[in-house]
């Protein structure tokens, strides 16, 4: 993909501090960090959703992830725990379209968070089931 | 762990509206979604960390998330995007200490989001490849 971000990243063509490099998925720290450390593990085969990874590649970048988790912990960055996070889809929030993880280093009082729809609430066990009912027969 | 809930759920002592059940991992509907069709993936095994996941169960917890994504998307509940979430440790937002990860569907409008911190801005490269070259050192 001549234009994808991470695809230029990956040809070289534009500049990114790389964490890790393996065969099938790469790390590199995120510009604009939620906290420092704040890295992305994006696999190196251009797949705008996770439904377009293979099995390999989709496991390589779940792996690299933990690995970061593991390493950014000891690695002196500030961490007390980590989120992952990604976004598939426009609707989701993705905005480069080449699927990646984010892995962000959080530490208390970081001022990170989730924003929740209004209306969020404990929902009643029929409408639970309901749900529940629909998803298996999809799966 | 006894009064660990997602343990309790497991045992059956705690109604939970299932929508997988495999050899290693589960996945059953958040009581209180972001939005319909909401799934925690969980392991079987009582781990409160992703690093005190074993390989087979964090990668038998990412395959099933990854479905659930794909089931999610064609089961009739609404769904334009999905966002996989997991905190891992209290300062990453983690209230049950058994690792789950997040499935939520997305749409557009839906008023779920990131609360970003202060200061959330595009750092200097020198910055970023101090912090990258901590966690090369540490992966």
């Amino acid at each position: 993909m001549s234009d994808c971000t991470f695809c230029r990243i990956l040809r070289g063509e534009l500049e990114a501090s790389f964490v890790a490099e393996e065969k099938l998925v790469v790390a590199f720290l995120d510009i604009r960090p939620i906290n420092p450390g704040h890295t992305l593990v994006v696999p190196r085969a251009h797949a705008p959703l996770v439904h377009d990874l293979d099995d390999p590649t989709a496991q390589a970048l779940w792996r690299l992830a933990r690995r970061c988790d593991e390493a950014v912990r000891r690695s002196g960055v500030r961490c007390e725990g980590v989120n992952f996070f990604l976004a598939d889809g426009e609707a989701a929030g993705q905005e480069v379209l080449h699927t990646h993880l984010h892995v962000v280093p959080r530490f208390s009082g970081d001022g990170f968070g989730l924003r929740l729809p209004p209306g969020y609430s404990i929902r009643p066990r029929r409408e639970l089931e309901a749900t529940a009912t629909k998803m298996r027969a999809a799966l």
